[in-house]
């Protein structure tokens, strides 16, 4: 891809990988990833993310804008945490469908990322108009992720642990904005009250609650793994009460 | 590796990094990357390949020129898909033996990538002439690997398992043009015949052919690793057989 | 990190990964890291060095200045290994305690790198003056790391393995030039003598001693790993005595 990309930059491009440890297929994961980074690159920067398990299939190949930045990849899914509320959603504003290159090879039917995306990243990070790409197609109708929103219902909110990061920490999709002082979380076989604000707060082996990189509740056990530790893991729940009931 | 390149660079150069990945003196693994992965960058790339578990013994070092593009590395082998047919063969059309840099400090014994291939790839990459790397010697002399092309012989063809991709897909070197409509594949415990146009074709858990990304059979197991499912592995041969036989 | 370099860069800034193949909290491993590849970089560079765990806590953040290069990140031991005599000692010149960028979002407690280093390097490398980062503290005070000098004693040398590296290699902090030519090396269950000049020099599965790719001595094992093969690892002791005894 890197080859793919270099051979077609009309402008000195700056190449920087984000990750190559997801699971294979894991665009839960992969989502994940583009939720947490994007923001943090320059205006202009085109993402490309390839996490495809269903290369070859009827899937749609998109080139997503935001701004003046673009998301390049499979529709798949992909790109549903970027709107997830209230994880600081960002709106598309134009989407298009990719069709292949004129002139260039088929693709081959297993390689997408090396024959369909990176060709379109480096055109358009090269600044070639998006009408090249592929026709016009509605936001709306990208695919989503399988991942209702949290809720929160009076004293009691509801939240899904949305990532386990490397080190084993449980990131949730809660606001820390959300909790009361007096918040008890319960998580896995843990509940817990009070945020810390490092991990030095607690003993070794034990769990705590900290304000996560992107501003949500985040569950982690020292110099331990929390996602083992806690028994829970992406997809769990999360609950929240505060400690009058 | 790559300090000894920027302390080198006499004009700027883009670094990327193809794999770490591969296992501790992995030459055949190695090799099949380089053979995967030199078309797609452009002319002029100085490909720089360390895969090196005799260094410091009496196996070479060397610099190889295909066109306008070099590979740097041990001559153990490593470069030895690049001109193995059918999988697309380039000439190597010089090489030269790496002699030490003069006026450098003694390489250690047990890490040429940086003492001796980074500073000859950045001399390259920066335009230096390869008269001052070192005595011309024959490509002919290049070692190779221990590899038979794959032959047709009749109905027959057989070939080899040269490569398993990180998702287990099983990578031969037999061209899907070579297929007849109706061949029959025997891979590891699988009989298999008709290629898949994408892994969605088949069931979760069920084995397909595919036509691979450089266009040679590859046989894989939709959600699942085709080595383990199948019991084979790179070396292995592949058995095709037409239909009427 | 990449973005929040890039985001912040004023001139074109090179980033080059080294690894982030290290296990979770590992400071011996991530100072070992630095020790090992500083000197290989051109003057002028900036080494992010992230390797945090009591992130949040009240660990100073640091920028470092040996000569021309930074070194930015926890004061936690990283540095550790640059000053530890006889390894070829820098001497770190300035210090700076960095504090929160004006006008910046608060950081978050857990990602450090991202919000308080990443933007520290980039700052340096852009040619911010560093006197912009925060006040200065004495070089005396940085965070050591809890390991002593080796010792020579007539006729017996004792040292330390600082470092096993990804293929099993134990690499000490014995400077080759210490061993007589018929010294004796005790290291885990090995009983060892004479340099050997290549891996080769040895059949498969032996053991053997090289000068390592930084002049120290270093006991491998051929085609094998020799931490699990001698019973041995990092901060273990490593005895010489020279044959006469």
């Amino acid at each position: 891809m890197k080859g793919a990309i270099l051979a077609r930059a009309r402008v000195p491009i700056v190449i920087v990988d984000i990750t190559h440890a997801l699971p294979p297929g894991d665009i839960w994961g992969g989502a994940w990833v583009l939720r947490r980074i994007w923001m943090r690159f320059p205006a202009g920067t085109v993402h490309l993310c390839v996490v495809d398990p269903t290369v070859g299939s009827a899937r749609r190949a998109i080139a997503a804008r935001a701004g003046e930045r673009w998301f390049v990849g499979p529709d798949n899914g992909l790109l549903g945490f970027l709107g997830h509320a209230p994880l600081g959603p960002i709106r598309i504003e134009e989407v298009r469908a990719l069709r292949a290159t004129p002139g260039a090879p088929l693709p081959a039917p297993t390689f997408h990322g090396r024959d369909v995306f990176a060709p379109a990243a480096a055109a358009l990070a090269s600044g070639r108009p998006e009408e090249t790409l592929g026709e016009r197609v509605a936001p709306e109708s990208l695919v989503g992720l399988d991942l209702a929103p949290p809720r929160r219902d009076g004293d009691v909110i509801e939240g899904t642990i949305v990532h386990v990061d490397g080190f084993g920490n449980l990131v949730t999709d809660v606001p820390v904005e959300w909790l009361a002082a007096d918040a008890r979380v319960r998580v896995g076989s843990a509940r817990l009250a009070g945020l810390s604000a490092s991990y030095a707060d607690v003993a070794p082996g034990e769990p705590l609650l900290t304000r996560g990189s992107i501003g949500t509740l985040e569950v982690s056990v020292r110099d331990g793994r929390a996602d083992e530790a806690l028994g829970t893991g992406r997809g769990d729940g999360v609950r929240i009460e505060t400690a009058h009931r």
